[in-house]
């Protein structure tokens, strides 16, 4: 897979490779193929090396020992950004170096499972950079993005869709769900709309007032 | 496994086997050992009972053709529970269920893992019940329970400890934290107090004012 570098164009969704479980690899070289640059977070790399992938990026702020550099020669040419602010996540810091670059988009794997303190960070914060960062988190059972409070997308019947509230979300509307939402509030907590279902092959339009809601695309 | 009941006391936490990712058989047997009371989730109940496993009540709204009568003779005696309510997930019904026996404590395994918007519906949905029943969840990786608005436990140093607020949680204070919480508030999305870390043996004390604030005890 390490040839994967076709197309070098910053309009393309970067991959980050996160540090949670690892995907299945025909998801990764899926994601591989259309991605022209590959950040890696912290440690995940000495995982991530092990699968033959060229790294282009490496950030994190390489706490516990973490011995960075010696990559520099194994997976040369690769930048290596050391952040250290405790205050943001390393998947955060990979967000605001993207936006730095000017890249509009991002695939994140690897970013759920393992710990459940990182996989329910990391999900949620995807939501606060809606406005700056196309960002879509993968694992092998699901697809996650914000909605922008206005969205449409054509789905075939019986898709499942969760709508999953970061915090409260209000006047929600749906249409082609089999439970619809007619301005309606979600709160994560108490009451979300997970395991909603497509009525019919066609475009399912939802949109909302204020908050932070994701869509979760998920199937068993 | 199917000896495990030992005891059969309302007053110890019931083992609730939900429908996710499986943990480790070491964890399962050692939540296993304490519980006098098995309650399985749906379609779980196909993996569970391929371990060994003594089911006790199976609870679900057995859509998509699942056959729950066929357990009655392979597991007898087995409760089994159908509702139908959409509501509410399986593991919610699971919660009613218990504080309807009056049984007082709940552990909960394969909640996270596999679908995302199962895994963060499970975990955050735990909240609302903190008056009516002690619950934990359990994976490899992470032990996560509501905290009550004035927390105290011992610690040692080093420890881990995630802050997760489902929402927006206020006026958090902390002792005895190497990012101490000073009346601050935090906001999932936004600011949350994901890997915190003990400052030496000891209390921690944590306390809180409003909305819901969950303990993450995780490691690698």
């Amino acid at each position: 897979m390490s040839s994967h570098h076709i197309v070098r164009d910053d309009q393309e969704p970067a991959l980050i490779i996160a540090n949670g479980a690892a995907c299945s690899q025909e998801l990764m070289g899926q994601l591989l193929e259309w991605s022209p640059l590959v950040v890696v977070l912290d440690s995940a790399i000495e995982r991530v090396i092990e699968l033959g992938i060229k790294v282009d990026v490496l950030i994190g702020d390489f706490d516990r020992n973490f011995d960075a550099d010696k990559y520099r020669e194994k997976q040369y040419p690769i930048e290596i950004v050391h952040l250290a602010d405790q205050n943001s996540t390393d998947l955060e810091k990979a967000f605001d170096y993207l936006i730095d670059r000017g890249i509009p988009a991002a695939n994140v794997i690897w970013a759920t499972g393992k710990r459940a303190d990182h996989t329910i960070t990391n999900i949620t914060n995807i939501c606060k950079y809606r406005e700056q960062l196309k960002i879509t988190i993968y694992d092998d059972y699901s697809r996650i993005y914000p909605l922008p409070k206005l969205f449409k997308k054509w789905y075939e019947k019986d898709t499942i869709l969760s709508l999953i509230p970061v915090g409260e979300v209000t006047n929600i509307v749906s249409t082609n769900l089999l439970y619809p939402l007619n301005n309606e509030t979600l709160s994560l907590g108490t009451r979300t709309g997970s395991s909603n279902t497509v009525l019919n092959d066609g475009l399912v339009h939802i949109s909302y007032n204020t908050g932070y809601l994701l869509m979760m695309e998920c199937h068993d």
